[in-house]
């Protein structure tokens, strides 16, 4: 059987662990394949880092144009990252017919409709599979695995960093800026964070994998985000006394009326498994009708476990290279001309229930003030904790709901911001119980 | 795109789920696969049954031969379950030169190598994702999403039954023989329980994981089994209060002397997520070099669950078939031509830690004496629970060691024994710890 020619552009941390696992595990891939994938170039900015990979002599090189202008590569493996010089390189390599696998979430996020159109009308496949959950294979699952089911859900802790910081505040009590502070010193989050802890980057995952599951165009923009930066040990402290862990989730529900699509904080009881997710680790439970749900687990970044995602892309387009099949899985799971536009429903659509932290005086009715105003608004209220302290400073009154519309709750808590009482802007943190 | 005729042979209860769910979810199957699936022939010995499935008139069968022979028919899919008629199903559908799907792991585990060299030599693709975990993806995981990986260990809870059992007991302290009735009033076990509490059905399936992740024949013979009969509320407790659940585990774990395979009730930490995974729900954490660990969680069995692994193997065959690409994955993970032989370790060869609970009299050195032999054996204890009861009964000693080897236990266990202090044959229950 013919070689495989890979062209890997960008050797940062998953780069050089792609070039790592491909040489290192070159023996176990053959006998798994059926021929050798040979790492025919590599081109990188910065040639001179050592990487501790000996590279074959004229292999590693600084000009990515020459990679993919290379008419021997029959693979070109993106790792640049970004939405400028990675959309040209994977642009051109589909031009110049070659297949291509790539980790970049931000930009099948933002371009994928561009990319994929260009590759279908020239039968090239686009890999992605380390976009999202890094090690764990919830496209192959999506795609694959799952195809027989509708998908009605997907509930997912997609971002290390955030889980990782989280899991600092909440085992330490670390206030958000010593846990982000640790992180980046651990190497758990970049210099400029901006991306991960305000929900971005699991943003860009669920437009995808939400893409995948419900046969629908990439829709970043209309994803609702929030953050991580306002979680603080208190609200988290409080969390643990109504039975509930903080994760940064991904949410996605298919409902009648168009499709839940969000990223917030968010709580959820201790025996979802979810809740035992800590650190740098992932995970996400998918919902179909036939399945019920599933659950994948396992390091969602790093160099190793990405790379292990990005050679499985690798091997399965070579497969398709040796069998001249390509095209044979959809990229976005469904065959094009069934890919529709659903809209995603406004936040002030969704219903779920909510945990409220108010900042009042200790005063004399101000429970039943508040939980008036909320009961006028049809939120029912399953669970209070208010102690009195006998002191001029405010006092937190936290309370669980049961369902509620996010529509009512922003309206009550205008009117109970404005009562004077009521002192610091009022907490909200949406809660995730499981379906029963 | 031609459209793909289907044979179904055996209408139980996954047969019959495999039938709804072509059925039923057809428009999203053409949407994903580009083509329609068409259920032409089912065929079962009790065609009087309701299923509750509206077939079109002719399609459903008592001729099993009829829909092998089916010249319009491209893939078997065998329901039939058991070694024998099924056996000669798919032999002779290979001979027809159909594609087949199978959830049969008693059969792949004992005659897979025949059947994978029938189908080889006719250039014939076997898909058997539902024989292990239901609809967890976890041969597709191995074959495919972890083909850059070498894998060195996994550890999974593969049976439903044992594990509704042994939650029974843990949540209600049943006796086992209540808890198995319990299963099978509920439907969680079969009239004949014993494949599923005597640990086999687990080990076939491990089997089917081994060879895979390995790339080494099937062996199912050589692998250590116990089954969790002998279970009991008081270990469940004692396990408890040293921090440990009990499961029915499958291990198994590459060594440089050979590979280690394991099915026995095993003591897992809390913080182990396996020990979280309650009811019916199976999970399975693979440990490989690049991914570190990578964990599946779902339902292992169950009509639907167990037809959406049955309908995405039909797919991929459907693929194959479209696209002119069979054999693009080798059945076994591996190439022919590179799947070894590797012999599976004694019992007696394997290192772990372990729950020991010794059944002694009252009386003052008796636990200097078991320690002390034990200490010869170099076994060296962890922790210890006796309470003494001034009581001429025997009471427990329970005990967790560090690291040591079975044949040292096997040993001191011999010695221990016939000290007439000790009064009941010692009960032993292996623990595993994460490896840190």
């Amino acid at each position: 059987m013919r070689k495989i020619n890979i062209g890997l552009i960008g050797c940062g941390t998953v780069g050089t662990g792609v070039a790592k696992l491909l040489l290192e595990n070159k023996d176990i891939i053959i006998e798994r394949l059926g021929t050798e994938i040979v790492l025919r170039r590599v081109a990188d900015i910065d040639i001179k880092k050592d990487r501790g990979i000996k590279f074959e002599e004229g292999v590693f090189i600084d000009d990515a144009q020459k990679v993919v202008d290379d008419p021997e590569i029959d693979i070109i493996v993106e790792m640049i990252g970004g939405k400028g010089i990675a959309k040209d390189v994977i642009l051109k390599a589909i031009k110049n017919g070659k297949q291509v696998v790539t980790a970049n979430k931000a930009l099948i996020a933002s371009h994928g409709k561009t990319i994929f159109k260009e590759a279908y009308a020239k039968n090239v496949d686009i890999a992605f599979e380390a976009s999202v959950g890094g090690c764990m294979p919830i496209i192959k699952a999506l795609r694959e695995a799952l195809v027989g089911n509708r998908i009605y859900a997907m509930t997912g802790i997609l971002n290390g960093t955030c889980n990782y910081i989280l899991t600092q505040i909440t085992d330490k009590e670390s206030l958000f800026q010593e846990a982000l502070l640790e992180a980046q010193k651990k190497g758990f989050a970049e210099a400029d964070p901006t991306l991960d802890i305000e929900g971005f980057d699991t943003a860009h995952k669920l437009s995808i994998l939400m893409s995948l599951a419900y046969g629908i165009n990439i829709n970043f923009n209309d994803i609702y985000i929030e953050g991580i930066t306002k979680i603080t040990p208190i609200d988290i402290m409080f969390a643990k006394q109504f039975g509930y862990k903080i994760k940064l989730l991904a949410i996605t529900k298919k409902r009648e009326t168009g499709i839940e699509a969000r990223v917030h904080p968010t709580m959820i009881p201790f025996d979802n498994l979810l809740s035992s997710v800590n650190g740098s680790l992932n995970a996400i439970t998918v919902s179909g009708d036939a399945v019920g749900d599933l659950l994948l687990y396992g390091y969602g970044a790093g160099m190793m476990p990405t790379a292990s995602a990005v050679v499985s892309d690798i091997v399965d387009l070579s497969r398709n290279i040796l069998f001249n099949s390509k095209g044979r899985v959809p990229f976005l799971s469904y065959q094009m001309e069934y890919v529709k536009d659903i809209s995603i429903l406004p936040i002030d659509d969704i219903v779920t229930e909510y945990y409220f932290r108010f900042s009042a005086l200790d005063q004399p009715g101000v429970l039943s003030k508040i939980s008036g105003i909320l009961g006028e608004h049809n939120i029912s209220i399953k669970s209070v904790n208010q102690k009195s302290r006998k002191t001029n400073e405010p006092v937190p009154i936290v309370m669980v709901t049961h369902i509620a519309k996010e529509s009512d709750v922003k309206k009550a808590f205008n009117v109970i911001s404005s009562l004077n009482i009521v002192c610091d802007k009022p907490v909200l943190i949406r809660i995730e119980e499981e379906d029963k």
